[in-house]
């Protein structure tokens, strides 16, 4: 098995090569390989390429399996794929996706963070006596929009807080309300159930029905105590509509994880948005790291080992999304 | 009805008229009343006396009902009372206290003001590509010392984020698992329990069985890597102990919202702690808001309302805990 990993992935060489049963020979890349046919000579011929993304302006170097290390799709090149690579890709963040998201609402609710700022000992009997009661999640509603592995996630976590769970998702158009959720709309009901919501989780995939899904008359449709929390891509919300929508105070705050532009390589400085959404005091941004976790590295390389040994007997490959079955 | 608050009870005063469903006259004192004869003319003969703390040097004065306004009766003076005086108290803290503690654990684990602080435009490249793992609350054990109303709430919601509930309690002497927890230890088996846990919380009453049942033994038991949250009283834990452990590493962090010295009005100016705590770098000390809710005190003066209509119907008061039946 000639297995080749770029970027991010291939800093998982080791875990991969502990979780296979059978021997393999690996490259590594730079993570320009992803963009840059530099290194397609390396490339071609791979039983397996692991990359999170794949860019090329003609054909794309010949691997047998092209198995996305994370879920989203977007960085992939699908055109340039020669007909037989297959693709597969790999969840597992949905966890500490799930975490990071109530890890959000809490502090917005607890806000430990000022409590802890509030405490010194020489501010004692001050602190203590002014005291200002916060809010509950208990009995507030949180609405999903998008009911896959992480709005569920985030749901059955949610519910054991007291919150009622609106699942914004297509299966509402036949009536369904998805187990996991206390009620659903369909997503062309979505500024319907914006005006229900104390909390708005997005966690949909980015594809041509949810690019800049959400825009100015989407914050129009949401409370202005509400929270907004983009777990989904960036792109599902229009730049300039939320940069004014927080500006503005049309909403209490966002909690912001996923961004405009991502850099290609260390010297690529580009900047995440075009505003300076970290200068907004109700904004809070953080470098894309709601699935970055130890567990999440472990579960899916142990997941990515499994499907190179089904490739390597000939058996059916898991998640595949693309490529003959 | 004649009804006298004291302190902070007294600032509810009107949430406490609106739930009554009959007249009544309102007295409200200033803290000191907890424990200063000085207003005692002024409560004698009270139907009702809402109180956190009742503390006199002889007699208290004679009241039908002492209603403390929260579930801790380490502030009452129970030798004082009447022989014919009924204390009663209230919960409903179980839910913003659990909510508090889940923020705890996601603050460990999630590093919410890390990452936030870690983003800047102009370092984007950087922060994304410099992005650390973190590690997770799903499959970690949560020991949790007194499994009452606090400790239950606080392990629904930690179940939910997969982990593994460990409850330390008197009914594990005979071999039972409380409902809602995975296993059980009993007090005496406490060193055994803490040698298995990652996160660590005390919710048990303070009483001669619990005050410094946390010491330096109790330390040397904990896993290096695990963390102490406090909910209970500080008094549950050794102060000198608890300080030693923090300098020295001998646990990871602690967050702490319950002191060893609480002011009794606005010109007293104690320190929480003999320590500066504060200035630890893995203690996070915030200044017992764990129950600080707004929904807190609406459910609250619902209940004493209730028992207060109680009182004048004759009827069996709620949450009695001492005095006549």
């Amino acid at each position: 098995m000639k297995i080749v990993m770029i970027g991010e992935a291939a800093t998982h060489q080791e875990t991969l090569a502990r979780d296979l049963t059978s021997p393999a020979t690996f490259i590594t890349l730079p993570r320009e390989a992803h963009a840059s046919a530099a290194w397609d000579e390396r490339i071609e011929g791979a039983d397996v390429l692991v990359a999170m993304r794949l860019q090329r302006s003609t054909q794309a170097p010949r691997v047998r399996l092209l198995q996305v290390p994370g879920a989203g799709l977007d960085g992939i090149d699908f055109r340039v794929l020669a007909a037989d690579c297959r693709v597969c890709n790999v969840f597992e963040h949905e966890i500490p996706m799930a975490e990071y998201a109530l890890a959000c609402l809490l502090d917005h609710e607890v806000r430990l963070g000022e409590a802890q700022a509030a405490f010194a000992s020489e501010r004692w009997t001050n602190a203590y006596l002014g005291r200002q009661p916060r809010g509950e999640l208990q009995g507030r509603t949180l609405a999903i929009l998008g009911f896959g592995r992480i709005g569920q996630a985030v749901a059955q976590r949610a519910r054991a807080f007291g919150m009622r769970i609106l699942a914004i998702t297509r299966s509402a158009r036949d009536g369904q309300v998805p187990s996991g959720a206390d009620a659903a709309l369909a997503p062309e009901a979505l500024n319907e159930a914006l005006g229900l919501a104390d909390y708005v989780v997005l966690a949909c995939p980015l594809d041509e029905t949810t690019r800049g899904c959400f825009g100015a008359a989407q914050f129009a449709a949401m409370r202005p105590e509400a929270v907004l929390l983009n777990l989904a891509r960036a792109a599902v919300v229009e730049e300039d509509a939320l940069y004014q929508a927080l500006a503005d105070r049309r909403i209490a705050k966002a909690y912001l994880d996923v961004w405009y532009r991502y850099p290609n390589g260390e010297g690529d400085l580009v900047a995440p948005a075009r505003h300076r959404f970290e200068e907004l005091p109700n904004a809070v941004c953080t470098p894309h790291v709601s699935g970055w976790t130890h567990g999440l590295f472990a579960r899916r390389y142990a997941f990515i080992a499994a499907n190179i040994e089904r490739l390597r007997r000939g058996e059916t490959l898991l998640n595949q999304v693309h490529g003959p079955r």
